[in-house]
């Protein structure tokens, strides 16, 4: 197997230290490659950088206009939230809405991912539940998804089970890839997880944010998940998180995800591009580094959006006592 | 510059999910090449893995005779410890015999490595000190050879200090390349870190533990913080960890320090072969996976050190909930 390229690097003192490879596309709703690196065929896990993905038969099952779901819950539908208040809060709502509970989430408890929330929530002497679970905006929804559709609701991750084959079907439609059994795993919340060419990612994308190609329904359904992704950038990830503050800062243009293990995906919403990443070896830091050297390149920020990729396209390495001894830089430019 | 190998893969249910690539050596003390994955000659940043080769100076610059180091105190010399209750009290012993206290050390202040240590830290209300800095014992080493040479301990960390001139020298000797300043950083507690080809440092290893090649004193010296470091094994790492958990399986057989950003030196002791690996991208996961796969082929492991390197061969992924969705496997074979 070819090589990709590095991307990305560590640089302590002035010397290299660790190098990361990986590819990347940019791809219009026609098809069209406008940019990339590495080897975009090669099937990828996309995790969690799909859920706006995932999301769709939220409205494509009809969930959607049964339990009007709120912008915010649709944003963190789309989510790998932090365990904030306002993220368990929100997937809490919707599941009481829904009549269900915390009892009926199937992606597992695990402690809240931001610092003061975990402290906080120890101080209190609870123990973490699967509200805490960065996936149960997503879960949340699939679980309207389950009633909407008038399928028991037990069981909803399993790979047979009706929401997860709406999931496959959905994200199938967009990224014009069928997805397949013997490139499929299990996701950390228990869903399955499908590998699928880096470029086809990008294409979905690209035809969420735009429309194209897709049908009317699924159009709209795509333009709402991103409106509210868009519109809500904490519930998507969390305090300080590169999602959070680069959406924020576009102010409506990005919509971006990371997924586990190196994956980033978006659109630049106004130039109707899609986008995919993937670091080779899975580190989060170095993929963020990467994403941020690409949206310099392609999404034309302003000093404010400049700035704040700025500080992911070099991620300053500190020694234990905070002076500053090395770099991580995109090398994406 | 030409890609190293894929030394390691984590699988998810069928797929690769990622590749680390990486480089090894296996080195007997004449500098012959026993094995070798990639490209040997690139200078990489040893970082911790060299702990034994940097406490070289307690017994170069007469700090033993003076100051009598215990065994314990040696290994913890040697080690990145995880703030266990013996770490601890192991380098408050050495600084107080020193006449010297915490507030000498100039590692920095963070939490134990250790799970159950930094719970029981912080249920106290005491802050973290930098005791409990996994580098507690090298910097106690390091202030008792300041003392050893009437030098001040205050800046004991420069470049420019005499320990970090005499250490920067124990280590030339050792690995026969000179270290220089066109590769050098600093590393996370402070002190200089300099890069060198991987070769060396596995015929550094190979050099302390067979004494070939070196002076009677340094092999001496050597041959006393192997024996030390194998012998306590708990000191060198902690409660689970890689390192600790084969030394034990070895019985003093084999001499194992891991570094940060994927590095891992030691020495099969018995055929007098030191052995050094860096993963390209850093993870530390991943270097454990290609150590043990090195183990399992060149250390003729019985079957209970078998038992412990497959643990690190093949690393399950576990899903939240606690299903096994992949594993963290070697390509060293």
């Amino acid at each position: 197997m070819d090589a990709n390229p590095i991307l990305a690097e560590t640089v302590r003192g002035n010397w290299v230290e660790n190098r990361f490879r990986g590819a990347y596309a940019v791809v219009d709703a026609s098809g069209r490659v406008i940019a990339s690196a590495g080897d975009i065929e090669r099937a990828i896990f996309p995790r969690s950088a799909i859920k706006s993905m995932q999301a769709l038969p939220i409205f494509a099952r009809h969930a959607e206009e049964k339990f009007h779901h709120t912008s915010e819950e649709l944003a963190l539908a789309c989510a790998s939230h932090h365990g904030e208040d306002d993220h368990v809060a929100t997937a809490r709502g919707l599941l009481s809405r829904l009549g269900l509970s915390v009892a009926d989430l199937e992606c597992g408890a695990h402690a809240p991912t931001n610092p003061a929330a975990r402290d906080a929530l120890r101080a209190t002497g609870a123990e973490p539940s699967a509200l805490h679970n960065n996936c149960s905006g997503k879960h949340s929804g699939m679980l309207s998804v389950a009633l909407a559709m008038g399928v028991p609701t037990a069981g909803y991750v399993g790979r047979e089970h009706a929401v997860q084959k709406a999931v496959r079907a959905a994200v199938e439609a967009v990224i014009g890839e069928e997805l397949t059994e013997d490139k499929c795993g299990t996701d950390g919340c228990s869903i399955p997880t499908f590998a699928a060419p880096l470029r086809a990612f990008a294409y979905g994308f690209a035809r969420m944010a735009t429309g194209e190609g897709l049908s009317p329904e699924l159009g709209l359904a795509a333009r709402r998940l991103f409106d509210a992704a868009t519109a809500h950038p904490h519930l998507v990830a969390g305090t300080g998180h590169a999602d959070t503050l680069i959406m924020a800062a576009f102010k409506g243009r990005v919509m971006q995800k990371i997924g586990a293990e190196g994956v980033q995906c978006g659109a630049i919403r106004n130039k109707g591009w899609g986008y995919a990443i993937k670091c080779d070896d899975g580190n989060p830091a170095a993929s963020q580094a990467m994403l941020a050297g690409l949206l310099l390149k392609f999404a034309e920020p302003d000093a404010e959006q400049k700035a704040v990729l700025e500080k992911f396209a070099g991620q300053v390495i500190k020694s234990v006592r905070g002076a500053d001894v090395g770099v991580l830089r995109t090398l994406v430019a």
